[in-house]
């Protein structure tokens, strides 16, 4: 019997491992596709953004995976306490990794509608990419604590998300001055407002996956944050 | 023994009937935040823009109390097939409604950054709520599709979907217009954006649920869709 119990732990255990290193490989997925999304924004490259589109399906892919092992276990091991929530987390970080991987999606798909003439004079192009860094940064050191349940790095990335706030509304207002003063670009720059959004966007997730990280490692909530820039 | 695996199966659908009620509540909720959210923005109405905002609490509130529920019922009924299916579809779309919540909250947010002095002079102002109404329809009537098991009602919401893209491609260009031709409106007319872009965000969201609802009752998966507008 207590064999049995044994070798239902050892099982256990590799599941846990093997949820943990699939969320590890949608994490990796996922900063590769923003960082292609700059990169094809950065060069008008719309080869490379539909090539992000089109790996998007393989982030999905792992969600559906992640999806059925989490509820495997939960139904076949009855996990309890620390355990369930650990099994509970990565359901429901693996969906928000998803998200995330729409937002560089979305992000992409936005390449071909920026011809942008003049992009090389909107500060903004230049700074969006340093943003979309700082966001995917957020994104790699939650799924970091995660994997090693550190839920004091949690709470680093939260802090962090003020930061990409303020950047975003930075942004927001240098486009705005930049539509108003060239107001034929208008179409193109709303198109870059949503970009910056995304990204923006991107970093309230990374900020979600850390409350989750920190529930899952402690047991209790992180006090109720907003996690909306104030430029909304 | 014949009999406890009756008591079991009793006590698994009163589970399952306390999921789909949890569900349909968060729906009303996020239903009456949309039309909230609209009423405060036609009225520049700050103070109930406020109450949308304090009110997403509570939506948030339920979708914990689903995602409880359906891992408790996974680990203690160990559900198969098409009852395991819909205990899954039960948590994910609770996560979907509470993100329609933080849409409707975030449209609410933007209320009082839209003063629009000229705002009656918009046209898409005064669309922006006809295109709310449809998406809010579409999250009302997935979730009716969801209570009953309806598989053709889910897909007869994600046909919808397109109607929506189109209404929000027509107002992303009337604003865009607006803009080009009041440079001093940008900043306003930008939140205006947003707002439309939130709203369409929520039909995708109940595209989303439609497919959720479609594999729940049948098993199989509606062919992948891409629900993005045009306009991205």
């Amino acid at each position: 019997m207590a064999k049995g119990h044994e070798h239902t732990i050892k099982a256990f255990d590799a599941e846990i491992k093997q949820l943990r290193a699939l969320i590890s490989q949608m994490g990796g997925l996922a900063e590769q596709a923003i960082a292609d999304a700059m990169t094809a924004l950065q060069r008008n490259d719309t080869e490379l953004a539909k090539q992000v589109r089109a790996k998007d399906k393989a982030i999905d892919a792992i969600e559906a995976e992640v999806e059925k092992l989490a509820v495997r276990v939960i139904a076949l091991r009855a996990p309890m306490a620390d355990d369930l929530r650990d099994v509970v987390a990565a359901l429901k970080i693996a969906g928000v990794v998803e998200r995330i991987g729409d937002y560089a999606k979305n992000i992409a798909k936005r390449v071909p509608l920026i011809h942008a003439s003049g992009k090389d004079r909107i500060d903004a192009v230049s700074v969006i990419p340093a943003m979309a860094q700082m966001a995917s940064e957020m994104v790699h050191d939650v799924l970091d604590a995660f994997a090693s349940r550190d839920a004091e790095a949690a709470i680093r990335v939260c802090e962090r998300d003020s930061r990409l706030d303020d950047f975003y509304d930075s942004i927001f207002r240098t486009l705005v001055t930049y539509m108003v003063e060239n107001p034929r670009t208008v179409s193109e720059v709303a198109h870059l407002l949503f970009v910056a959004k995304n990204i923006e966007r991107i970093g309230d997730h990374a900020t979600n996956v850390a409350e989750m990280v920190y529930f899952a490692a402690t047991g209790s909530y992180l006090a109720d944050r907003d996690t909306d820039s104030t430029g909304v």
